[in-house]
């Protein structure tokens, strides 16, 4: 019995696919390698409970190609659906990424649990679902659901193929709702975007937005503890969660410093003038974790030392430390 | 200026194009004729102020193609989008339906707005977005939002599709949930149902599930009445209602008893067993329509007199009476 990783390559996928490794289970982990990377996978490569395939989940036909014979000698019982497009806004120039990389794939994996009989999802979500409340505790059963990124949007549209799914054919499903998740190895993020620009022009930094915004950062190490203790422990038919860190997140600014203390300490940072980095770019929300608290989990760091730790990680990731 | 209307042969798209023209606007309709049948267009088609197309608006180009040359003559400056899958339980047997004919004209639609530099949307959204919440009155900003149909997954995926485009480009938008229409012409829908299988098998009424399901049903004159109202007088960016009635909304049982009374007085009565009548079919909901009434307007009909009047409407136009 196999437990298929979509996105195997991309920060959480490494992390989960080699907790699952350690405790015991058989993997097989498929990417399309177009952001997560191969050398990602060094560390889990040569483990002999895993098999990684590269295949773009939004060919429906390559993707079916990839599971059908392996599902056929072990038989894949659980997906944990992690793939999508992780260049938010990216999906604002052009929707169709998000459209393909965020919701087809998702798609794609419904038509093909149902077809080989896989009745397990354990799926990705985003605190981008809730789209911009303003200054509203942000609990599970909030609404209304206006997203307000083509990513947000195609999350939620998930969702919702998923919900509909659970209706008519799996027997269990599990949703994470996480905002921005840090650490390595680092594919994306503002962390790793600061450090690319100060390696390029060491004595200026240029950041989009006022440096206001302020979010929550859960450390990928966290993420990946707390979905498998959601696994492990909520056990309705449909089971839905928020995880993050209950504090009120950090600056944009403050990980701009953080980033210049580490990697050059006489850059000047240069702000822009927006409320927000993009559009689509959820400005400040606050997350409510009660219930991963009611079910008996929460984080050891706070959003400063996730970040913090992130960038001594990425920073050493990349080279400059 | 020209109001673009997509599924403009349909119960509720040819009802509003009527009332589009009357109030001296010009029309184009659009209609993959699928579902909708031309002969719906008779009493509109006629109109100088209306253009007809046949195209299916799941092909972007031909969608394009029908509109590029007509925005150049008389700019499209607002899109009524009704456009979508109607028949829900086919949805069940294969989810494909509602991604190309519910998501995908919502998508494509989108992405020619945004071509097209049309800014104004006003979407057939459904009660199917908030999934079976029990009991619960359902008001606009009821979470959590779990459908169980493909239809109300897709619903909601448009909203969400919508709902970013808000945020980078669309100037207005009107998302309308509505539950069970009823009306002429009718292309679907229970009543038809129970018609066509009275025509059939005059002696014996076969009703899926077991008659308890309770539902609220809003006449088609009412809704289009209630859109014209909401398109006028809510001026948000992002503008949401609930239309329906409010009460506890009328059961199969009694649809079927007075379409049996109207068609074939001495035909029997089959209930199945189950409380729905298909996977995904929420067996009962309370809705709120309070913001609706908030803003000045509230339904002439309860849903017992809108299925009565409909019976008498369908059976006439069947030809039974």
């Amino acid at each position: 019995m196999t437990i298929l990783v979509t996105g195997a390559a991309g920060l959480i996928g490494v992390n989960l696919v080699r907790c699952l490794l350690e405790s015991g289970k058989r993997v097989l982990g498929l990417d399309n390698l177009c952001r997560g990377s191969r050398s990602n996978l060094q560390s889990i490569e040569a483990h002999p409970a895993f098999e990684f395939v590269q295949v773009d989940l939004d060919d429906i036909n390559a993707y079916r190609a990839a599971l059908a014979p392996r599902h056929l000698t072990t038989p894949l019982t659980e997906v944990w659906h992690l793939a999508a497009n992780s260049d938010i806004p990216a999906g604002v120039s052009d929707p169709g990424v998000d459209l393909r990389d965020t919701f087809m794939t998702t798609y794609n994996t419904l038509v093909l649990m149902a077809e080989f009989g896989i009745r397990r999802l354990a799926f990705a979500s985003s605190s981008a679902v809730y789209g911009d409340l303003g200054d509203r505790a942000l609990t599970e059963d909030t609404g209304p659901l206006f997203p307000i990124s083509n990513y947000g949007a195609m999350k939620l549209a998930s969702e919702a193929a998923i919900s509909a799914a659970a209706e008519s054919g799996l027997e269990q499903v599990w949703v994470f709702r996480f905002p921005n998740v840090v650490g390595v190895p680092a594919t994306h993020g503002v962390i790793l975007d600061f450090v690319h620009k100060l390696q390029q022009t060491p004595a200026r930094l240029d950041v989009l937005g006022n440096g206001t915004q302020q979010k929550s950062y859960l450390h990928v190490d966290e993420l990946v503890e707390a979905m498998l203790f959601i696994r492990q422990k909520a056990d309705a038919r449909l089971n839905y969660f928020n995880i993050g860190t209950d504090d009120r997140g950090v600056t944009v600014r403050s990980i701009a410093e953080r980033v210049v203390a580490q990697v050059s300490p006489s850059a000047r940072i240069e702000f822009g003038s927006a409320d927000r980095g993009w559009i689509g770019d959820v400005p400040r929300f606050r997350y409510s974790i009660a219930k991963l608290e009611q079910l008996g989990w929460r984080p050891q760091l706070g959003s400063a030392e996730a970040v913090a730790l992130a960038v001594e990680q990425i920073t050493r990731q990349e080279g400059c430390t």
